[in-house]
């Protein structure tokens, strides 16, 4: 039987995968609110590496009342803001075989959907991936793509096991993790200092940062300390994690991270998830990340002039 | 008999402070480039908390040659960047029994001065100022203005004292310190936040970092390492500077540091001055700096971009 599957915020990453697992096969619905009228009329158009295609979802729905019956998944590409309660946000939808599968950025983001949903499988992702929603119904798919998900906290589940089994129908390189809260610190590495620098450094790209030695220096030392606070945390990673991310860094396209992509379009930045989030376990455990303090002193300011002129 | 004056960099600084030392009866003369014309035939026009004023300066010049036999002193406002050769510009006009004054930021901003004239008597200045060149022969100067120098590299002289009584006849604050470089340690505390994170921090002036408490968090372990890199260098700071940095700006007229006004207007920044001169003597001590680290890569990446920019 074709699993249903409801994508909760189509942006680039939840539009990306929600296509590509309908590709598959699953049967894929998506809630759009901004881009709803062209999603609804023309589907979602996709230019990628991996080949151009067009996904038309079984349903477009802009209230979650217009889904029907619960769906096997609900994906969730929304964005990690303070104002966004995604566990809120979904609460009409989830029933009790629903599993609810995070794609997003930061570390324990999994803890409040957890807590409401005691009961459902909570799946933890990660994208790979460099893509950008350039215009309400079209995304842009540059580099990348590969998923890594995992069961939340730890361990197998069929539904990981079936979801994985649809990402590699579609093309995908997906990875299961019986450790996806690991496997999230170790994305954070890349994250950490690259988005945040990338807004930073007066709109830079990939290639500038890797160009530029102060600015490199300063990339390796937030990744030094986001391993330090992942190791504090119980979830070390392996030492070559920093290199690996810096040889990959300068190996890539030259990218404009997701940050920069919303800086740029004046939309709030997910700075709690990039930097808040990894800062807070720091304190807790008493590790030092003056580096990460200091991007998220200035990023705190630049996301709240954005927010202002939002209004 | 007036003293002779020649002010080289005609910016803000030297605009200002030349116009008070010819109020005061000195001979002052101005090196202008981009100004001069409007210099020239107008004269520099001054807004002032102190009361407006118009400055006609002795001689503006756009060539060294054209001054005459050396002047008593040279008052260099030039920026301090890296591109910037203080002693070479002013090689032509100085003479035997010229002293220079360095009204400009940064630490250890007079070796290489010093090193060139040896015999010549340097003095070490510091502008506690908010004033800011707004057109072409127009300065706005809207708050502070005290001075405080010194002879370099330490005690006293005749011609700081000369220098000293002309600041005071024009009504300005004018301290003498036989410790000049300490001197300049303590305005780094307050430059070396507060410009940076103006820049970085989306363009904010002195209240926004002030309000909120991510930046302003970040502005006192600033202030806090370079107290750590000053006393490590031998010249420690009272313990209460960083608490009266703090209140100081609070208590300020909100202010666009002079790095954020360069940066609006496309110029390169005082980044070395600002940041790499400290982080250079932090790093011969073997002192720890994140933060200020941090920013300074940051502002790199600015910097390069600007420069990219304005060719």
């Amino acid at each position: 039987m074709k699993p249903r599957i409801l994508v909760v915020g189509t942006g680039a990453i939840g539009g990306f995968y929600g296509g590509k697992l309908a590709q598959a096969g699953a049967s894929v619905s998506t809630l759009c609110r901004s881009d709803y009228e062209v999603v609804k009329s023309k589907g979602i158009t996709v230019t990628s590496t991996l080949g151009d295609f067009q996904f038309t979802p079984e349903k477009v729905i802009r209230d979650l009342g217009e889904y029907g019956p619960p769906p096997d998944y609900i994906l969730v590409g929304l964005k990690v803001l303070p104002e966004i309660d995604t566990a809120e946000i979904i609460r009409e939808v989830v029933g009790p075989e629903t599993a609810i599968v995070l794609l997003q950025n930061g570390v324990e983001i999994e803890e409040p959907v957890a807590r409401t949903y005691p009961d459902n499988e909570i799946i933890s992702g990660l994208a790979f991936i460099c893509a950008t929603r350039t215009s309400p119904g079209h995304i842009d798919h540059t580099d990348f793509g590969r998923v890594v998900i995992g069961r939340y906290p730890a361990g197998k589940s069929v539904e990981v096991e079936e979801l994985a089994r649809l990402f590699n129908e579609a093309g995908l390189k997906c990875e299961v993790t019986e450790d996806a809260v690991t496997a999230r610190w170790r994305k954070l590495v890349w994250n950490a200092p690259f988005n945040p620098i990338s807004v930073l450094g007066g709109g830079a790209d990939t290639k500038t940062m890797m160009e530029n030695p102060e600015s490199l220096e300063l990339a390796r030392k937030v990744m030094e300390e986001v391993c330090r606070i992942a190791e504090a945390a119980g979830h070390p990673l392996p030492e070559e994690v920093v290199q690996q991310n810096i040889d990959g860094t300068r190996a890539m396209a030259p990218y404009k991270s997701s940050m920069l992509v919303d800086f740029e379009a004046g939309r709030p930045m997910e700075v709690e998830a990039i930097l808040g989030s990894g800062l807070r376990v720091a304190k807790r455990h008493g590790v030092s990340a003056p580096h990460m303090e200091s991007l998220y002193g200035l990023l705190k300011l630049v996301d709240k002039k954005i927010r202002g002129q939002e209004k």
